[in-house]
């Protein structure tokens, strides 16, 4: 592989410093170095700096590189998604239309729709099939600029089918040049043949497919729906600390749709992350601040379901550390476009655009333990970069709704443009 | 040029039908041809069908054609964008930024921000400065299936300034693929300068401006921002009426910030179409249905400023034919997606995946006297159109905030993908 010479960028974002999740002022820290190089060999950063200043050091070498020109563009890191459901089967768009020419929830239900079509259907793919769809969904996200991303179970909702969404996610990410990190939540729903029987769900949740899971070594995380009429925040605390005993490391779905304790079991629990947080409560948000857990903020997802969006302007300033994601889901989510999810936090949420960009890479990495690989460009780290069609940072969430992406580089490998 | 060729497309969604704009059920009707195939020839189509047909009308000449494969894709017309400020100068994204980061209105007005900044650039860009801007955005708008364009004049508010925005976009409509429609719009603002004196700018607006407009055939419409603070309903209806002596068909931004009679008045005018209309009475909606005036919808702009969208749904349901557009501007809307606004005319106004795809083709098309080349695919009409990579036009309002535009052809020539 000949080394990669990236030059003349108007403007590199390096988000540079400590690998760590950034709160506060270090939200808005992006060590931009203008006119901006970097070389890399082997899919690592080898060095960084102005383009003089690497044109002194490797202006020698210039004849054995790939070269780039960079000039009016501006460079980031790859970006990360933290938070998604995308390896499942089938689609719902017709569920999409039936609801707007006005159907009722339960007829939908009754017409087969509903997370159950979803669960449905990933229990009927096989699993060429799951890997097959899934490949397309990665595919937009790297044509979004996004290199890492994180993938859930929870569609199977029985032994077989969450084993077989988690090798679904081994096998891609294998094969795709995306790194995908694998997190169980077999705690999603409880599947409509254990209604009335949560606790026996639960059981078998904690006894056969938690210690399967963390055997096989298929994921990294294990998170659970904490939501009225889901799991109480009672049986989110016992799943969640049976997966900690097994070294799966706890996130949680809470406060969406009610506030119900959830941001507060995030911070009880220990957990890495919590997720979605509308209606979190001020008394939760203080405690993950101390407790140093991120919020993963959905701002796409408040979006479609017409809801007003997680307050990430007052989470940031109350010292919560921020991370930003699709919660790409054929539910509530049905999107790959980290880049819309950017403007739609500076839009929604009121982030500035430095801040948004910061949640959707460092933070983002923070949020799945990825920050010693990716989340930055510093010297040794991933070679996982996007140039966009823009000059500057602030234009990247100001022309909003469009996909700005120029090229991408995963592990220094031009995977777009 | 070689006739292209169109086969096998999962969905030929054509809207045909009548020349006119599309109300109530008739939003829903998009004549769509399954395995669908058409014939062009100089830039016109010849021939519409299922792909069986086409073989047995045309398959002897297929030596002679371009062919293009659309399995299993949809294929639309081109969209349109019906109300855009497509050709002004500079960009604010650094006062989107200084918002975000809690300067005021008057902290940005004192730095220079805000519409007279945009005015302010627009007035000291040469002509050739503007047609260089314009045309990135232009191009932007073709990557996003856009193939017909309306541009309003009125960041100039001077004589010399709103010729010059509107030789730009003649320039632009003889030298881009796309075919751009001019509307002057003098009546965007008062300009600084004639504060305190604004029947004195509107006694220029209408014996000056105007006269000179028509004289030279810049325009086709005259819009005019009538709103609590800028032009009252009586101020607008002068400057439309006067414009309706000089054969300039009026639009009106109409209730946008409050309830201001705007659409009463584009009633009484006889406006071909009013303008946002978030804060529109039902009265005024009521009398737009009676008058058939049509409802240009902005869910762009409304998601920019953090506003409720308008009321499409009831709109729709009272009879009014609706059309949907980016708004394109620096200050409240700086996009061109318009496959985003269809995403936001289902998710924020609750159009089906059916109307919002009628409001951004035909209807759209209707809203700027253009229903009679594009908007739709019939024999004899402009071959402006868009092939997708989905397969059917739900999922293109589903699977939102992604650019799913593969192929884009204005007048049979590929000119993207
Ligand atoms: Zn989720
Ligand atoms: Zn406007």
């Amino acid at each position: 592989m000949r080394p990669l010479w990236i030059k003349n960028a108007a403007q590199l974002v390096t988000v540079a410093g400590e690998n760590g999740p950034r709160r506060k002022k270090e939200m808005s820290e992006l060590g931009i170095i203008e006119n901006g190089s970097m070389w890399i060999e082997n899919g690592e950063i080898i060095a960084m700096g102005t383009t003089s200043e690497l044109e002194a050091s490797f202006g020698a070498r210039a004849h054995e590189a790939e070269i780039v020109d960079a000039t009016g563009r501006l460079v980031t890191p790859g970006l990360v998604d933290p938070h998604t459901h995308v390896a499942y089967g089938g689609s719902r768009e017709r569920e999409f239309e039936m609801r707007l020419e006005g159907s009722t929830y339960m007829e939908i239900m009754n017409a087969g729709g509903g997370i159950h079509a979803t669960s449905r259907m990933t229990r009927e793919a096989t699993e060429d099939e799951l890997v097959a769809q899934t490949t397309r969904r990665l595919d937009s996200f790297l044509q979004h600029g996004v290199t890492t991303v994180e993938g859930k179970s929870g569609y199977g909702l029985d032994l077989e089918t969450e084993l077989k969404q988690l090798r679904v996610m081994k096998r891609l990410n294998e094969s795709h040049p995306i790194d995908l990190v694998p997190t169980f939540m077999g705690g999603h729903a409880v599947p409509v043949e254990y209604k009335g029987r949560e606790e026996e769900y639960i059981d078998i949740l904690v006894n056969e497919m938690l210690p399967r899971v963390a055997q096989e070594g298929l994921a990294v995380f294990n998170d659970v729906f904490c939501e009225v009429g889901v799991f109480t925040p009672e049986q989110s605390e016992r799943i969640l600390e049976a997966g900690k005993k097994l070294g799966l490391v706890p996130k949680i779905h809470a406060d969406e749709i009610k506030s119900y304790g959830g941001a507060e079991l995030a911070a009880k629990v220990g957990a890495i992350s919590a997720e979605h947080l509308l209606k979190a409560s001020d008394e939760g948000v203080r405690l993950m601040a101390e407790a140093g857990v991120i919020a993963c903020l959905l701002p796409a997802t408040a979006l479609y379901l017409r809801e007003e969006a997680a307050q990430g302007r007052a989470m940031i300033d109350a010292g919560v550390a921020v991370a930003i994601s699709t919660d790409c889901n054929p539910g509530s989510s049905p999107t790959t476009s980290m880049p819309l999810v950017m403007n739609l936090a500076c839009i929604s949420m009121r982030l500035t655009p430095a801040e948004a960009l910061v949640a959707a890479t460092m933070n983002a990495a923070c949020a799945i333990g990825m920050q010693g690989r990716v989340g930055s460009l510093e010297v040794g780290k991933q070679a996982d970069l996007v140039m966009w069609n823009v000059s500057n940072y602030q234009e990247l969430q100001y022309l909003f709704g469009v996909n700005h992406v120029g090229c991408v580089w995963k592990k220094g490998v031009q995977v777009v443009g």
